[in-house]
């Protein structure tokens, strides 16, 4: 009974083998799959839970566990260190998921999150963009030009006629770089530096992905986007960060990942409950009800779902088990003399002494 | 930036390296420490949360974090099958540990949780009997003679004058091999089985580690104990699993090991909040007042503590250091390349379609 253990370069492996574009396109489809048959009664996610602190460093550590009842565990664990990148040239998160066998409490996967958290953000606003945006979106606007915003533009462009993008950060090296970083996923849409207002202003569809501070939001104000312009708001997941303004919101419809977690976490923060919209697995079970919303403003509020952890996670095992990539562990106590916790001790007290030691590595 | 995984294996090594009374007495002072030092303010550990079915088996999947604030941040998730051993080999516990560096939220290793878990189980009996019971205490009594009863007689035997071992199970298999499996711990005692009256009527020390149905308790009734009996009660660990009668506690000093949860879960479920005594660690922290406590009848109601797990894991860890035991993985994304998602990926798209692909294994 081993772990399956899936490195970044494990991932990197599928990632080379699948095409990005592939295993973009199945991650929105499965994505979309799990939010249309999404129902509280068969699939349990606590809220997720933390330490914050800010000893030795700021940071955040985090727990999400999503259980489909019946068939899959899932926890996903994610630290969030705002020095990381500057003081240890680290990413500000790293994250892992296990998946735990529900027969039996095995761990049957642990794998690298990072790659998966990516592609699932981009996913979700891909299968959102999809029933909210306008259908002939053309221009997508970037508000932050960092790590989510290659991901985010990537899933628009396999479900949208994009041909411009415009993008805007408030780091000029970022903003230099994004072409370069994007090029590969924009499906040959052409990419171009925009001020904020502009992006705000010209796009049909807008992904805010920065990192402001708590309470520093919203990130930009005052411009009027397009009457049909869609809103990603991927970046607000931490009480008291918001990025989108408050007029926008009440003027919007306000689609969220998951209500209790946006109440709490995401743009949502800044409404009233009554204010929110249905969450997104609602407006996919009922799309009839919500066709005339490619034709108004509406907001995306992308806090990061557990579910959608899960469902990528098997996405990419699926993948991992077909090539035979990753590393197989045997990590737990197995042993079928489950009465005795010194079984593996062959003769433990005195005998354990005179016993010759098992080789032991020097360092 | 590499996660040490420490395996079964990997343990069984450290063990027998070590040896199982030297880890015990490591165990034992560890724990003691660690609750004398202990401090609300500056250790964090919300209450354990989990996944409770029915379906595909009847199981529980729970999480259990702890947070040294400033230092150290661990998780361990315990899968608890009951049909595990009946149907498919397999202990009923699997469990496994996880530690994260809290300056950058990586994940520095992963354990197996089970050898953890009994031994510091044990520890905290020996840590409260030390307390509790009378010095001379030379009987130890042992209802459920199965797994958690061998640990709690090692732990026992490192800090009592043990003479005499008096085991009962309703398992006649079970009772049979305890002596086996409990010989080379035991410190020479003799171990006898007994009638579960003659246990509870004779030991000075009596540990419950029962596996008793929720609502099937309490395990003993109508015996009177000696005057002086200490219990430890290990089994109950779940709403609606108790060991203990309530007339016994009610007579009792009864010391959680975090009262929290014992109200929640352990023994003190039965008990209004203030028939409750203060938690272990209030009483190491306060032991001049509690002198008094060996010649009366006392209970430890022992539900496991996340703190316990943490300081056992350190342990281990150390020694794995000492030792050079374990395999180290890479298994995070930790690419200097920050802003990029797809870095790994060369020539994203179409090149990468042309690109040799790596070799991949056929299974």
């Amino acid at each position: 009974m081993k772990t399956l253990i899936l490195t970044a370069e494990d991932l990197r492996r599928i990632a080379l083998h699948v095409g990005l574009d592939a295993l973009m396109d199945e991650a929105i489809a499965s994505l979309t799959a799990a939010f249309e048959s999404y129902d509280a009664t068969s699939i349990t996610i606590p809220a997720r839970q933390g330490f914050v602190y800010t000893r030795p460093a700021l940071g955040l550590l985090e727990w999400m566990p999503c259980m489909s009842n019946g068939t899959r565990a899932t926890i996903k664990v994610v630290g969030y260190h705002p020095e990381n990148a500057r003081t240890r040239q680290l990413p500000t998160i790293l994250s892992t998921v296990s998946a735990y066998d529900v027969h039996t409490g095995h761990l049957s996967c642990l794998m690298d999150g990072t790659f998966l958290t990516a592609l699932r953000t981009g996913a979700a606003s891909a299968v959102a963009s999809r029933v909210m945006a306008a259908t002939d979106s053309e221009i997508v606007g970037l508000v932050g030009g960092g790590a989510q915003a290659v991901t985010q533009l990537h899933a628009l462009a396999r479900v949208l006629p994009i041909r411009r993008v415009l993008v805007y950060d408030v780091d000029p090296g970022v903003l230099d770089s994004f072409p370069a970083r994007a090029a590969g996923v924009a499906g040959g849409s052409r990419i171009e530096p925009a001020s904020l207002e502009e992006v705000v202003r010209s796009a049909d569809v807008i992904c805010t992905a920065t990192s402001v501070g708590v309470g520093q939001g919203p990130v930009f104000d005052g411009t009027e986007p397009r009457p049909w312009a869609h809103f990603n708001a991927v970046g607000s997941d931490f009480h008291g960060k918001v990025e989108i303004p408050l007029w926008l919101l009440k003027r919007s419809f306000v689609c969220p990942d998951f209500r209790e977690q946006a109440l709490r976490e995401g743009e949502c923060q800044q409404l009233a409950p009554e204010e929110v919209g249905p969450s997104l697995y609602e407006v996919l079970q009922r799309r009839e009800e919500f066709g005339a919303l490619r034709e108004r403003l509406t907001v995306f509020d992308s806090t990061g779902w557990a579910l959608e952890d899960q469902v990528t996670m098997e996405l990419l095992m699926a993948h991992a088990r077909a090539l035979g990539v990753g590393s197989r562990v045997a990590i737990e106590t197995v042993s079928p003399e489950v009465l005795n916790p010194y079984h593996f001790v062959a003769a433990p007290e005195p005998a354990a002494a005179e016993a010759p030691r098992p080789a032991l590595a020097s360092s």
